[in-house]
């Protein structure tokens, strides 16, 4: 282990704020109004999805919660996966004319976004947009409590928040702590009817929120880096169980509540290279942004899952020690120093064999190895490069510098 | 490891609320105003210990950025280790008559909690003790900016606040959220001098803090099991090299951030039996503050490093699997089934062999190791039980129920 923390950095200034108060438990959601109440919640929008919150009966609950603590509502359902930011523009003229004070989001990520793009977006005079297109900083947002049923984007406490824009084909993301939730409401029993795929795609997801900062381009911070590798530890063991057996409670337990853990920014702590910015160039999750805005049939987690190992394998070389880290206290694979290989050979093999084992655990859950598996061909590159340079820049990451050509590789390498 | 978690119990329902705003690096000191500022702090009262905190400077660095800032304050110094009542009431008074609506702490657990209860004392219109004496719910509290100059207590944070009353012989605490700090500056660079005795005494109370969670009662719960593993690895790292280097700044910032971590209750997540409580039964803070409010001269954090592993010593037995998981992910021993044992004897030996390590561990950094260190004799014990009880009642603990029999046996055994 000591070799592998040879070269030792600092851990870098950061600022940590996740002020979401978590009510995480069987039948919480019955909790949402006196929590709300409490919390000083005035008259509120209350957002949805397509309809599998109705069918279930969650939506009633939660009206029923709202009802008996006195907190007044409208609704606005409809959000779709990829939320878009029409849907958003719609969302405010209405919490406007409806003079609400804050927000509940009943969903997943998607769901939660749109609520928090709703939020910031009421106070500003100008369209909703300017903030996604870096024109304008965002300022002020109404309160949101979240009643999660998808866990994976960690949307419930994070101070990110993604939209998709058709008309221009791109879906970008802004940060922000004062639209992180002030209240999530967490009960797994919600999550047993998720599909395979959508949990499989969650777990996946919540992985890449560890990597992007594990591999931020700062050397060893052990208190964070400890944090992490547990976090992606509990899920490679919960997430196969929640797919074996849909109503295992501790391992959809697990799961939401290690997803939150994964994106409210604590594994990132002391990571960052910039004190005000989130740990990470989130080199991933850009290249899969892209993939999803112009091929919406691409879950996000799934995009992940064929795009980060091929991302590690392209940039690992950059700093194998912390490969090596990852190898050992994620999969306790250590290098082989015995003499059949050299130690550069040991290290590439170790670092290979680990970047395997994360692929090998995404396909063993049910997800994509290669871009060809979504029905893309090398030819749909071009246009992903394109809008990637619109989002990026030419040159973007933190672990590796990666230019527009990089980008063209590492999805190439992915067919 | 499977072995170690038969007997899988449900991951607990509860509420994880920490919304202290974290700023930590170099420096942040000059922070301390703006961040007060831009939440809205009004005029306060400004709290410390018994002048090292004036003498270091550091008194007039964060003077100047109230300042500068523009935050009125009125100042109250003297908080000794072991914060008073009497302290207490007097600031109390203080405030009223100057009419504070927060109050700034620069210092350690000491300080912090002295803040506390000033801050939900000014308030209540009886007497402060009354809520120590649970004669009184916490109700409201003025808003709390922390300055950490101790890492230990983990005050700047957490959710706890403990005061001795010298007339009663007592040393009593609260829990609740309302007076979590609001914001907590943290500058390890600022403990650069911290004696090595105080260092130490502060790493084992860190420690303690993880394993009361750990060790509550609830099974294994994975995700948070790695966390607390994850926190206690990283200070058995970080303790050694800050004794051998105060200056190291790497292993003074893990100190510092993991023992926020150790204290805001993530380490407690889905551990608790009371959804609304704490998790863990808190023996050794029970039986160590027993210690302390009778003997001024011992430091929690030295009787934490001689009470604990007593208290695992005499109470493992009740739930062997957890000290077996507790083996193998903090100190990497696992049972030898090799047939030279039974498997009774293995799991024994593996058991009494990590709490030898930690022992070890505390004694290594210069912790005592028997209550004879502290100059006390086995006579001594009455009086402890004495207190004890009036403190806990007949019977305390979660792990496994403890009479005042066994906290005496506990006790005598520490000898």
């Amino acid at each position: 282990m000591s070799l592998v923390r040879i070269g030792d950095t600092l851990m870098k200034d950061f600022t940590y704020y996740s002020p979401t108060k978590f009510v995480f438990g069987q039948g919480v959601v019955d909790k949402l109004g006196p929590q709300m109440a409490d919390m000083g919640f005035g008259k509120v929008l209350l957002v949805f999805g397509r309809g599998s919150v109705e069918r279930s009966g969650l939506l009633d609950k939660v009206r029923a919660s709202l009802e008996q603590a006195g907190i007044a509502f409208v609704e606005k359902g409809g959000v779709r996966p990829n939320p878009e930011v029409n849907w958003v523009r719609e969302a405010i003229s209405l919490a406007r004319a409806e003079k609400v004070e804050g927000l509940v989001a009943v969903g997943g990520g998607s769901v939660i976004d749109a609520a928090k793009a709703t939020g910031f977006g009421v106070p500003y005079e100008g369209d909703v947009w300017d903030f996604f297109a870096k024109k304008q900083p965002i300022g002020k947002c109404l309160p949101i409590a979240a009643v999660l049923t998808i866990p994976a984007a960690g949307s419930e406490a994070s101070g990110s928040c993604v939209i998709s824009n058709d008309a221009e084909n791109l879906k970008l993301g802004v940060s922000g702590d004062v639209f992180r939730p002030k209240l999530a409401i967490m009960d797994p029993t919600v999550t047993f009817t998720l599909p395979a795929y959508q949990t499989a795609a969650g777990v996946t997801d919540m992985i890449a929120h560890v990597c992007e900062r594990y591999f931020s381009g700062v050397g060893p911070v052990p208190v964070t880096d400890n944090i992490a590798a547990g976090l992606i530890r509990a899920l490679l063991e919960a997430g196969p169980r929640a797919l074996e057996k849909p109503d295992d409670y501790e391992a959809r337990a697990t799961i939401m509540w290690t997803g939150m853990l994964a994106h409210n920014d604590l594994a990132g702590c002391g990571r960052s290279l910039n004190p005000t910015a989130r740990a990470g160039g989130w080199e991933s999750h850009g290249l899969e942004h892209e993939l999803s805005a112009h091929h919406p049939q691409i879950t996000h987690g799934a995009g992940l899952a064929v795009i980060m190992p091929a991302w590690m394998r392209y940039v690992w070389r950059e700093d194998p020690s912390r490969f090596l880290l990852f190898a050992s206290d994620v999969f306790g694979i250590e290098p082989a120093y015995d003499g059949s290989a050299s130690q550069e050979e040991a290290v590439e093999q170790t670092v290979l064999a680990a970047i395997d084992k994360l692929q090998a655990f995404f396909q063993s859950l049910g997800m994509p190895k290669t871009l060809g598996d979504f029905g893309l061909s090398p030819d749909d590159v071009d246009s992903l490069i394109e809008t990637l340079r619109i989002s990026k820049g030419e040159v973007f990451g933190a672990f590796k510098k990666l230019t527009m050509d990089d980008a063209r590789a590492i999805y190439l390498s992915a067919f």
